[in-house]
C-alpha cells in the first residue's frame, strides 16, 4: 500500500481557498439570462431583490468576474468544519483489485450531513449583512433546511422553515435537529399563508409537495417586513458558494502532485456536481487542462440524460424566474418508490450550459445498483453515505473496475456529498429486498415536457 | 481572535501513536482484580478465554505492560476515521467571553457516531486473528452495536447483535444502520437462546432488558462453535484500546505547546474517560504533571459520586466477573425520564480505582441543564452533540465561567465522545419542554446497593 499520499489530506488552514470561483466568467458562450415570469425579459438585480438578498441578486447574475472574495466571518465559520478531508480510498481500489487511484471529497462531516452548509452560511451572511430580521424557505427531506437553521443560528437570524407535511410527519428527526438550532418548522401546507389556507381548503388532509412550501416561504417571505427567501440549490449564487468544494480538492490534488483523470459528481439541482466540478471546468474553458466530468442522475429523474434544453419554470409554482436548462418539465414528479433523493426535475443552467457544450457527460443509474453500491462503499470505507452520494460511488467504482480491466492507474476524484443518516428507512427498504426500480416512459415525458412555458 | 493554533489541529499520519497505554502499569496501588463468580477468586486467562478472546483476556489481566503495540491491521483502519480533531473551540469561548482557552477532543467523525468504534476494530481485530467465525454482543440504543457491526464487517466477520426489544422497534434507525452493515440484529428477549424463551415464556410481551440481551449474547457466544463475546464499556481492555484518544489529544496539545489545566469527561461505563485521561494520568502517577481531571455523571445514575466502591456484579444477569467497582448495585435502573445515556450501575474499575485514589473529581449534573448546554454548544459550535457528550460541555462551560469572573486564562479540554443524531426524541422532549429531573432518593439507592453480593 503506498504512503506516500495519506488516507486523508487535509488542507492547513493558510491552505484554504479565500475566494469562491465563478466559472461563467471563463465561458465563452455564457448560460442563457433568467427571465421574469412576468415578462419573460432578463430578470434586473432590482427585480430579483424583492425575494433575494441584494447582494446574492447580484451574485446570481454576475457573469463576468471570475473571483469573489469570501467574507472573513463565513471563512471563520468554515473553519469550524472545513477543509473537508480528501480521502484516498486505499481500502475500497484493494477490495476492487484496482490499479485506479481513488479519491473523494467528503462534505459530510458537519452536522448538516451534507455540503448544503456551504451556500447556507453564504447566503444568512449576506441576509445579516443586509440587516434582515430572518430568512425563509422549503424543505423536503429537510436537508438544506438543517443546513439554514444552523447558518441562521449562528448569525442569530429568524429561520422559518416550510417543511413539506408528509416529511415533517414521517422524519421527525430532521425536524427537531431544526428546531434544536432555533428554526420554526412549519409543515406545508400551512394555515399561515394565503397560499396555504387555500390549498389546505381545496384538498382537505393533503400532505403537502415541495411546489406547494415553496409558494409558502416565497410568500412568507415577501408578506413579512426584513424577510427574504432563500434556496439551496440550483441557483448560479449556490454554484458560486459551492466552488468551494472544487477548489479545496484542487488544492489537496496539487499539493501531493496528482492530476485526475475524471472528476463524478451526483447531479440533482446541480450545486454539488457545479462546485465540485468549477475549478476543474475553468481550466478546461482556458484550454490549460483536459478532465473527463461526469454527472450522475437517478434513471427516473433523467434530466440531462432524456430531459430537453429549454426555458422552464424553475418551481411547480411558477413564482420564480424561469431558467434555460435541462428540463423534464416543472410538472415531472419521479415514482413514488424512487427513494434515492435528486428529484428535481431541471438542473443548474451553468451545468446545463456546459453539459451542452460538452464539457461534462452524463450517466444515469437505477436506484437499487446504487443502494448496491452505497452498501459496499459503507462496508469498505467506513462511511454511510447518502443515497445522493451513491450514485456518484456507483459511477467512480464502474470506471474503476474498467481501469482493472484495461490496466489503466487512472486517477477517479468523485463528491461524497453527505451521510445517509437519515435516510434508513430507504437503507431498510433495500435491506429487506423490497426496493424496486422505474425509469418514466417516453409517453410519461413527452407529456411532462409538453407544459413547458413557450418563450420566444 | 488567535491564529496561531487553528480551529482544528489534525496530526498527521505519521505523528499518530503506534502504541495504546495501560495506565495499570503506573499505578502503584492496582485496580482489584477481577473475581470469577463461581468460586469468587480471581479469573485466570484461561477462565476468562472462555467468553473473550483469548488475546483480549490477556490484555484484560496484565496490569504491569506499560504500552501495547497496536497491530498494523487496526492502525490501517484509525487512518480511515483518526486521528480525530481537537478543536479550538473559538466561537464558544468568544460567546461565554471567557479568557479560558477551550479545546475538545471530537471522537464523532465516524458512521458509528462515537468513540465506541476504537475499541470495536480492536476487538473484531483479535477475533479473526484467533480464527473465530464471529462474535456476539448486545446492544440498548445501538451504539456499540453499530461500531461492532462495522468493525466486523471490515474484517469479514459475523457479528449477531442482541438487541433491547423495545429499541429494536422503537429505534430503527441504528438498527438498519447495523444491518447494512452485514450485522444481525435481534430483538432481545428472543426465541433463539434457552435464556431468552424462557423469559419470553415467563414475562409474555416483555420489551426485553440490557440485562436480558447480555444474558443471550453470553449463551449465543458458548454454544455456537467459533464464537465469543464483545463488551463495548467498563472492561479495562476496552479503556486500553481508549487511550488512543487521550494519546492523541496529548500529542496534538504538544505540538502547539499547549499545557492543559483541566480534562473534563462524561461518565457512564469509563470508556471515554478512561481512554482520555490515561496518558495525563500516568503522568501524575509518575510525578511528571498535575491535571485536573474531572468525571461527569447523570445525577440520576450517579455511581462516582454516590455509589459505594465494592465489588459487584458486572451485568444484572450475573454470568460476568465481578469487578471492584464505584457502583449503585447490579439491580438500579435509573428513572424511566432518564433519557442521556450513561446509565450503567458501576464504573470501569480502572476509573473506580484513581477516583479512590484521588486522582480525579466527580461531579453529577441534571439532564436538563445538559440538554441546555447541547443545545447552546450546537447553535455555537455547529456540532450537535450526544446526550452522553454533553455532560462533558456542561461542565467545561461552568469552568470556563468561573474563569470570566477569575479572570483566569486556563486550559480546559473536554472529550466530546459523539453526535446526537440518533438521540432527537430525547431532543424533541427537550424542544417540547417536556424534558425533568430527577434524583435518585437515598432509599433508593440503599434498597439497590443492599444487593451487592459478598466477598470475603
Amino acid at each position: 500500500m503506498e504512503q506516500t499520499i495519506p488516507y486523508k489530506i487535509y488542507l492547513e488552514e493558510q491552505e484554504m481557498p479565500k475566494q469562491w470561483y465563478n466559472v461563467r466568467a471563463d465561458m465563452k458562450k455564457k448560460p442563457a439570462p433568467i427571465l421574469n415570469p412576468q415578462t419573460l425579459k432578463p430578470v434586473t438585480v432590482d427585480e430579483l431583490s424583492a425575494i433575494f438578498c441584494t447582494e446574492l441578486a447580484k451574485q446570481e447574475l454576475d457573469d463576468t468576474t471570475p473571483y469573489f472574495d469570501i467574507p472573513q466571518e463565513i471563512r471563520d465559520f468554515y473553519k469550524m468544519y472545513r477543509p473537508s478531508p480528501l480521502v484516498r480510498a486505499y481500502c475500497l481500489e484493494k477490495k476492487l483489485g484496482t490499479p485506479a487511484h481513488i479519491y473523494y471529497k467528503f462534505e459530510g462531516n458537519n452536522t448538516s450531513g451534507s455540503h448544503k452548509l456551504n451556500s447556507a452560511i453564504a447566503q444568512a451572511y449576506y441576509a445579516k449583512q443586509q440587516g434582515l430580521k430572518g430568512v425563509t424557505t422549503e424543505t423536503g427531506a429537510g436537508q438544506w433546511g438543517t443546513a439554514l437553521s444552523m447558518a441562521c443560528s449562528y448569525f442569530d437570524l429568524d429561520c422559518q422553515v416550510y417543511m413539506v407535511k408528509c416529511s415533517y410527519e414521517q422524519k421527525p428527526f430532521r425536524r427537531e435537529v431544526m428546531r434544536t438550532y432555533g428554526a420554526s418548522v412549519t409543515p406545508s401546507p400551512s394555515m399561515k399563508t394565503n397560499v396555504g389556507r387555500k390549498i389546505n381548503e381545496e384538498f382537505p388532509g393533503t400532505t403537502g409537495s415541495l411546489g406547494c412550501a415553496i409558494s409558502e416561504a416565497v410568500e412568507a417571505a415577501t408578506s413579512q417586513e426584513g424577510y427574504r427567501y432563500v434556496l439551496g440549490s440550483v441557483l448560479t449564487q449556490v454554484l458560486l458558494h459551492q466552488s468551494i468544494i472544487g477548489l479545496e480538492t484542487k488544492a489537496a490534488l496539487d499539493k501531493y502532485g496528482v492530476k485526475a483523470d475524471m472528476i463524478i459528481g451526483c447531479a440533482g439541482g446541480g450545486s454539488n456536481l457545479g462546485g465540485l466540478i468549477s475549478p476543474f471546468a475553468g481550466q478546461m474553458l482556458r484550454g490549460e487542462a483536459d478532465y473527463k466530468l461526469i454527472a450522475v442522475e437517478p434513471a427516473s429523474c433523467p434530466s440531462l440524460t432524456r430531459g430537453k434544453y429549454a426555458y422552464d419554470f424553475c418551481d411547480t409554482g411558477k413564482v420564480c424566474p424561469l431558467a434555460k436548462m435541462y428540463t423534464l418539465g416543472s410538472g415531472f414528479i419521479p415514482s413514488a418508490n424512487h427513494a434515492g433523493g435528486l428529484r428535481y426535475h431541471g438542473m443548474s443552467s451553468v451545468v446545463s450550459e456546459l453539459y451542452d457544450q460538452g464539457l461534462i457527460e452524463a450517466r444515469s443509474v437505477e436506484q437499487t445498483e446504487v443502494f448496491k453500491a452505497a452498501e459496499q462503499f459503507a462496508r469498505i470505507e467506513g462511511i454511510l453515505p447518502a443515497p445522493e452520494s451513491s450514485h456518484a460511488i456507483k459511477v467512480a467504482i464502474d470506471e474503476a473496475l474498467k481501469c482493472k480491466e484495461t490496466g489503466e492507474e487512472k486517477n477517479i476524484v468523485f463528491g461524497l456529498t453527505g451521510t445517509g443518516y437519515f435516510d434508513m428507512f430507504a437503507y431498510q427498504r433495500y435491506n429487506d429486498h423490497e426496493m424496486s426500480d422505474y425509469i418514466p416512459t417516453d409517453e410519461e415525458l413527452q407529456k411532462s415536457l409538453s407544459t413547458l412555458p413557450v418563450v420566444e
